[in-house]
């Protein structure tokens, strides 16, 4: 894609916000192509909070087996931080500190790999580089389940969960099918994306005919109408015998509030955390409409069940993380790659780049059209988008005793050069 | 095993209680050695329901494929039901309603695909036909996520769940050690199992280490002591950096109440339905020890993840069903086909018969011997037995569009001989 330029220096890489089953292979890709082209390769330990502690680890130190098992690993092998850089001028001290431990290591490509946040931090220590005189390329390495960055098609990480997501509903259904006539009608599984619907709309790819689950999906895009919903489960339960409904963690009533407010509470990022849009929603189906109901809360196992991810999402983490060494050794800065679709039908698609600008701080929604009109289920543009990402199997290896062979990294430290920073 | 004896009638299969990955294999098993001895056999829709109500499928309307792909297909194929039928005295129509449907179908075997309360139904019909002068032999067929049936070593269907309930745990600790430097410190994975701790213990085979989650396991055979477990988690934080919980439905104060009592309601069989232990756990947790906990639920996920069941768990659940068949067709009556474990390693085991009166309303609880000292793990000899059950893969086949082949049967109905009978 890009000439390598031939120069000297290290690459650090760093994983930052929540993890993904797939964000371990894009380390693998990053490690082994900075293998090929004879690149020193530091990890961050714990995301950017590594780079300011001067905390880093040498994978040189890993064997070649243990980084290809880093391919079928989830979860972030180096450690990863929910830590967002304020400005340049709110937070000019840690950018400055990053910059220092830079030059005291010789980096001069700094991978950082994560969603908006990230891109943003990415950005910012380019510019800074600049002015300092610190020659430093730093290159964003999309990442994130919630499948909410702009420019590139899709995020790596998303296609898993929604593949997990969609093959969790469709034998949670066969379920509730079973047992309808004595047991449970109602079932409502909670997704997670706080403001973008698109691993509820992943949901969708369970059914196929109008009678097939997820027969409800509630999506964060929409206001949340409690009456409307009822009267739609009630619907469904004497229509097709039960109801199952997929919730996103972040719907809301029509006055802002999150319907999972009960269990409301800030993150570093200043974000509500959420959870509990499930047992809310049963608790409402049970006491207005007298059905029996149950719920289930997948949290972190959906962004982690590296047992079940999809082959399309592997191939595209390893593809932007070796795209990302690629653009870094030309000399690129402030820039992403990303996925660019170039067919449905056949799916295919291809690596781009793009300039971190247009990423950072951006959000993309779930457009208005993949959501039908009732405001329930997903259209066939949604389908069209959504079904290749969930393609292909690639189960990690498992071992005589049953489980998947997943590695731990030594994670030897690097020794340290400055003096302590208090993060 | 058992020579077959020749003989004219129908054999009727039936599924019941809370439905696991694998009964459907059970159920593909069963038919195919109806068909292989050519007896007709059909199915009764929701369980004992169907047989009370008269509401028959004949499977002889379905491929030989589609019973082949039951094989890889959760839930149950013919609909299951909880409902339990009381004394012989209580319930006498209702028994004597069965035997009429028996006798106008000519079903001469009965094979009851449950957990205890199946057994026992089994048991009294066997004894019922016998009173009312009608050939019936009724066979109990083994299965229930819970593993609690006496005399069996273990149930099919809990190879499935342990093996889920591992994997998971092991994929939500890496996620969980990835992020606990700034983000989540407490995890709490909620399991299955009312009264038995096997599917917590379960969640011990994903750890080898001490430091490896869990890192505690709660039981319900043993009392819940809020003070002690906060004063664990805390320690585990201190020591490990984060402290991954799995915990049973079912634990209880010392007074006797269920620690997710907020949540509690009766079932059919009289059973407190529970859920939501998890987040009353993680609340527990943040409001005393002020630390970030997540939580999960995965409720029926977890007995309907035939994705990633247990090759071992299959394999039993096929042998139980076509021995079944065999002692049915042999003439025997009032027993269940039991797993034996010939050897612990290499793990070996045959089918056994059992007599259902040793079965029937008996419960198997978690040995102390396979708990911890503290109470807080699992000991080697809990390790030994449950290893070999998780072990082995059989994934599904997966169609181009990324999702799981499930069948979904034609489920045609026998013709009705009789007056309608109010359930």
């Amino acid at each position: 894609m890009h000439a390598t330029t031939s120069t000297t220096g290290r690459l650090l890489y760093a994983q930052s916000g929540g993890v993904t089953a797939v964000i371990n292979a894009t380390a693998a890709a990053v490690i082994e192509a900075c293998r090929k082209h004879k690149v020193p390769a530091y990890a961050a330990r714990n995301g950017i909070l590594g780079a300011l502690r001067e905390d880093l680890i040498d994978t040189a130190k890993e064997s070649p087996a243990a980084i290809a098992a880093l391919k079928h690993t989830p979860g972030g092998a180096f450690g990863s931080c929910r830590v967002k850089l304020k400005s340049l001028e709110d937070d000019r001290a840690k950018y400055e500190r990053l910059i220092e431990v830079f030059r005291a290591h010789d980096i001069r490509w700094f991978l950082y790999n994560g969603g908006n946040d990230s891109a943003d931090t990415a950005l910012k220590l380019s510019k800074l580089g600049k002015a300092m005189g610190y020659d430093i390329r730093c290159i964003g390495v999309p990442k994130t389940v919630d499948n909410d960055l702009a420019v590139t098609d899709c995020c790596p990480g998303f296609g898993s969960v929604a593949k997990y997501t969609a093959v969790s509903l469709r034998e949670c259904a066969l379920d509730v099918v079973s047992m309808m006539d004595t047991s449970t009608k109602v079932f409502v599984m909670e997704v997670m994306g706080r403001h973008a619907g698109w691993i509820a709309a992943s949901a969708g790819l369970a059914g196929q005919g109008p009678g097939d689950a997820p027969h409800l999906i509630l999506f964060p895009e929409l206001e949340f109408d409690e009456e409307k919903f009822l009267a739609r489960v009630r619907e469904t339960v004497d229509r097709v015998g039960c109801c199952v409904v997929a919730a996103s963690e972040g719907i809301k009533y029509a006055d802002g509030k999150f319907v999972a407010d009960a269990h409301a509470g800030t993150d570093a990022f200043g974000h509500t955390q959420l959870g509990g849009v499930a047992p809310a929603l049963a608790s409402m189906v049970r006491d207005k409409l007298k059905l029996k109901t149950h719920w289930a809360m997948p949290d972190y196992l959906q962004r982690s069940a590296r047992h079940i991810a999809s082959k399309t999402d592997l191939d595209q983490a390893l593809a932007v993380g070796t795209a990302a060494v690629e653009l870094a050794l030309a000399g690129e800065n402030a820039v992403m790659p990303v996925i660019r679709r170039t067919s449905d039908s056949p799916y295919r698609w291809k690596i781009d780049t793009a300039r971190l600008d247009r990423i950072a701080n951006h959000e993309k929604k779930l457009p208005r059209s993949f959501i039908s009109k009732d405001g329930y289920g997903i259209t066939t543009a949604a389908r069209k988008y959504l079904s290749p990402l969930i393609r292909g199997e690639a189960p990690p290896p498992y071992g005589k005793d049953g489980l998947p062979r997943y590695v731990v990294l030594k994670n030897m430290t690097v020794k340290q050069k400055l003096a302590a920073f208090a993060t």
